[in-house]
């Protein structure tokens, strides 16, 4: 397993008449925590695409427990449970605000998309290195 | 079943630069979907909120199929397939290319909220009525 | 000069807590008035960025008057009031409620950039000439 | 004169096809500068609302010199140069890159407005207070 947290101040723009966030922003908040928790591992989303491999997402599931709102500064834990076996990876992601509340849960699912032949493709080797530690029987942090 | 079909031309502001519609905004086209949905039953959300009750989405499920992509014209079909016993209320969504292809599809669950009380409520009376006949057993249309 | 009107209806996504369109979303309503005042004339910016032309937007005015708020079905009148000479052109943009009141001016001012040179072009020949009639000194419509 | 700089990390759903942000998305980013520009002064646009206090922007004025990319680190620097002496007050922004390229400079001007009346108000006395420092005719830093 591997996590990484990021945090985020809720913009003006993103709530909605209902003095939340809306329902559809947290997929943004999903995606900049995958992109931080990729760059923990030294590595960046925007690289990969320079390297030729997408990520498009072909799952998305979410829980709403309760509302983020303006001005909060909530924190995205990102967690990958399962190093991936073949095109497909799989990220769990779960919202805090400040009191530690859980507001949010998702999983998202995307595939390793080459972009010059545009078919299904692994996750790249320097990735899966990074990841390989957290992943072994014996680790222990 | 009570289902009703929208069609939403795709922004340039909802494509990235995948050159695709962005994962987070089909959230938009599922509201736009319900709010025509309900219209159709000739009710509006609107009034619902005015008259005290909202509707927090409490849990979405999205499959991504095929890439939307800029300018298309896309049919958003909205379908209850029962009816409400309680707070809660199921939709299903799918989302339809030019050459109706199957983009999308996802099923969006919400509650009713009285906006007095905070607390869960049932269907408005009048929206509940409108939508019997299409879920009578001997409905035929 | 030549304008189109276009109706858009307001998203509950594109309000904000303020029970308001946010005001940094009036920017896609001009776009999506600017792409049917496009199509009105047999074109669109989807062929003209297809055959290698892109329109970045170099300024941005906007003037608020009065809020638009959620489900409204707003118009958005889009002028040309001049002939672009060279690679710029700018578009004005006037939003109505369903009261036909004006609710906001903008004026966006875009570039014809070739994809292939990266460098600033004119307007496409053929759009060109769809336009002419209605800046003819005789144009009496 | 007063000014704060806020850093951004461009998230991807900011981007559109055109590979850079969209247009639309830098008002999002002069929201921020200005909330961060208040939250240096001890004090919040949050807190501001709650005191019965809004400021709804009337106008707004954007030069896109240079495009913004994914992934790129941006500085929104938000200036005040003048204490505002009645209800409007006019903010300068400008964004630069990692390279600390000028990308963009906006001018939003907003009004104070009364939530209990819906009319136009001062300036909150405490937050002139904070400032006051720094338009004082003998002010050196």
């Amino acid at each position: 397993m591997y996590e990484y947290n990021t945090m985020v101040r809720v913009r003006y723009a993103e709530t909605d008449q209902m003095n939340i966030v809306y329902y559809g922003n947290y997929a943004q908040y999903f995606e900049v925590g995958r992109a931080e928790w990729i760059r923990s591992l030294g590595y960046t989303y925007k690289k990969m695409e320079e390297m030729g491999i997408r990520m498009p997402v072909v799952k998305m599931e979410v829980k709403f427990l309760r509302p983020a709102q303006y001005d909060e500064l909530i924190t995205i834990k990102t967690i990958l449970k399962e190093l991936p076996a073949e095109h497909e990876i799989a990220f769990h992601h779960e919202v805090y605000n400040e009191k530690e509340k859980l507001l949010t849960t998702g999983k998202v699912t995307l595939y390793f998309i080459s972009v010059a032949t545009g078919k299904r493709t692994a996750m790249p080797a320097n990735l899966k290195l990074s990841l390989t530690p957290f992943f072994s029987d014996d680790h222990t942090s």
